[in-house]
């Protein structure tokens, strides 16, 4: 059992990280760091960690610092971090790598790093988020962990492996690309479809009362936070773009067969995606 | 009770009103007429319907008689089971109501219809799909109400509050534009994203390990069946033409932000989606 453990930005990724390492008893101690004093009150009020220090007090005093801050602070965080540590392992749960990954490259505690990402989220934020039960049985990225010491890495997979995850390591260009194609565009996606249907809604507010649970499942992703999603877009930016370049064309394939009432290649269209059965349920 | 109801199209629609009639009482012998034998052996096997009966027999000794084909083959009968029923209703369940609408305005039994749309659905089909508790607390749209008689307007509506639904008249017209908006473009977005990534999926295989619960959301209606979807499409070809241009230039505002790394813009586009949380929870 890890005796303290340390949790910075207690929302929906760490708060749901602290109610397991309670509930599944990986930590005896759960310190939580929140810059935000209300995020850092309801953690402590809904017993998700134990206590709330500064920083640098519980850098100190932990023997592990996991990151789960929004992308944009990630990254000038996570250098000052390493800057503290000793025999610490310090991990973030970030859904981006790349440039988070170069900005410790040259860092002489570069070692006691994992850069991870577990595949797991909602569309909501803040410690009041928290899901028990989250993380179970869904994929967790590690990067490079080439550049990893080998008890900082052993020590990572053991606490997913608690959270009965499945450890997938890849490089952090190729987890960049692939976070693009299954995460990134999904919620560029979800915000485009809302706001499709919200700018209708201007002059027809009636639209809604007939909202489908098929309308609720592709937009629903667009009630996630822009402050989070901002710095995920921007540091992924190239990948990203090059994806929605790919779904644009798509899209404008469907448009085309509407345009010249070609069915047949509608159909096939359509045909084609129903591959996807392969690797949803 | 209504003594006999018989259902045309034993698939996910059909089937899922069978179990509710059975389950909640609302009917005491349901008839099945399906083209398809294994659908027609697969509802009298799991007892979804009493009996199969030919169309003719079927109308004949039916109080109701419910079309659940897809839109294409309803065009073609809905005219002529209304030829053949005297004091009997005759409701739809199609996704789109202009055409189907106009194909029986001048039908010398036009009182006996009522054209509805329940606002439920899976991505799934077929007799095995059907679902317990399907249509609950949804919304189903009945339109053009004015043209049907009243005792067949009241006859549907008294089975839909049994299936605890929320009635919403309208208009066909009305009723294809927003299906188009709330439920149309979302199986398109779905479509074309799923081709996106199995676009991609060509040369990287390992792409899926990491598909996350929000791409799964997001993509899920890419399994819908194209011989449902091609027609409904097809019908409502115009306005969906509409949302598609309208959703493509909501894409390309984002291509635009990332493009030019105008991340305020961006920002505030993802807080405009955001207030689709006004409409679902």
């Amino acid at each position: 059992m890890i005796k303290k453990i340390t949790i910075v930005g207690i929302g929906l990724m760490g708060g749901s990280l602290a109610m397991q390492c309670r509930s599944k008893g990986i930590a005896a101690h759960i310190i939580g760091v929140d810059e935000n004093p209300e995020h850092a009150s309801d953690a402590l009020s809904m017993h998700l960690v134990d206590e709330v220090l500064p920083l640098d007090d519980a850098i100190a005093t932990s023997d592990v610092i996991v990151l789960t801050v929004p992308m944009n602070a990630l990254v000038g965080l996570l250098p000052s971090v390493l800057d503290k540590v000793k025999q610490q392992v310090v991990l973030d749960m970030g859904s981006t790598k790349n440039i988070l990954a170069k900005s410790v490259d040259a860092h002489a505690n570069r070692g006691r790093f994992v850069a991870t990402h577990p595949m797991w989220g909602t569309e909501y934020s803040g410690p009041r988020a928290a899901v028990e039960g989250a993380f179970e049985n869904k994929a967790v990225i590690l990067c490079d962990t080439e550049k990893t010491d080998a008890d900082a890495l052993d020590f990572v997979k053991d606490l997913y492996r608690k959270l009965n995850m499945h450890i997938i390591e890849m490089n952090a260009v190729d987890h960049d690309l692939h976070a693009a194609y299954v995460s990134h565009i999904s919620h560029i996606t979800s915000f485009a479809l809302a706001n499709t249907v919200l700018e209708k809604e201007r002059e027809d507010k009636a639209i809604f009362e007939m909202a489908s649970a098929g309308f609720e499942s592709t937009v629903r992703l667009a009630k996630s936070n822009p402050d989070m999603w901002t710095p995920i877009l921007m540091q992924n930016k190239d990948n990203v773009l090059d994806v929605l370049n790919e779904h644009i064309s798509q899209l404008r394939k469907f448009k085309s067969c509407l345009e010249k009432e070609n069915w047949d290649y509608l159909k096939e269209l359509m045909l084609h995606a129903n591959q996807i059965k392969r690797i949803i349920q």
